[in-house]
């Protein structure tokens, strides 16, 4: 497995540990960790630090020129709200670890210009799969269903 | 003016008085402020805590049946990120102080499904306009440019 993805797959494994929902991110910047992060609903009672954003608040304050250089990582396909962070700092490419159970905005997100990569990883897709089928409420709140 | 909006206003004067980015939000449910907020880059090194962000964070955790019957209150158009925050959870309406100074995607957001309501406030014009004048580098990180 690509290591960034494996990084973002063990912060997924983490949050599950915590309790949590195991979806995790990483946010790279010429070839090296600039933030990681997983979702944080659980245990800060959070709203809006999915993986993704927790990633890019873990990234701290960037410019513009750093976002250019950048890839973010995620084990699961990004929702409108982190597609959008993405969109914002104009991220231009994005590696998902899977769709299957979970499909964020891709095709919007593709015209306007970012690389979207779809790995299809099968751990990605069993880790999630166990989750929703333990914990359907969790996960129906967190993507706003 | 509208009371939620003003009460927006009044977060972004509090962000500014904080050496912030003088933008607010408020949630709205039922007739009641459920979260406030404004953006916290400066004040807590936050690159996700934009305005709407922040008022999210602070009305918890909430269901969709919750989201469904808000409204989302902003002193400027939402950005990529803060739109698709608000199309996440399903956020039927969108009150927006103005759009002059910066816009987002509010077309795609309209497509959505999302009534965008477009106040086109001169206070909230006037603090935006003063604020990009004064610091347009930090303005500029703040919407990824």
């Amino acid at each position: 497995m690509d290591p960034f993805l494996a990084a973002a797959l063990e912060e997924a494994r983490l949050g599950l540990a915590e309790g949590g929902i195991p979806i995790g991110s990483v946010l790279v910047i010429d070839g090296q960790i600039a933030g990681r992060g997983h979702n944080r609903r659980v245990q800060q009672g959070s709203a809006v630090l999915h993986a993704e954003m927790d990633a890019l608040e873990n990234a701290g304050r960037l410019t513009a020129a750093d976002y250019a250089r950048s890839t973010l990582y995620s084990t699961l396909s990004p929702c409108d709200m982190c597609s959008g962070a993405a969109l914002l700092y104009g991220v231009p490419r994005v590696v998902v670890g899977e769709n299957r159970t979970f499909q964020g905005p891709e095709d919007y997100v593709r015209s306007r210009g970012v690389e979207l990569e779809i790995v299809d990883d099968p751990e990605c897709v069993e880790l999630m799969r166990r989750f929703i089928a333990e914990k359907p409420e969790l996960w129906n709140e967190d993507i706003g269903v």
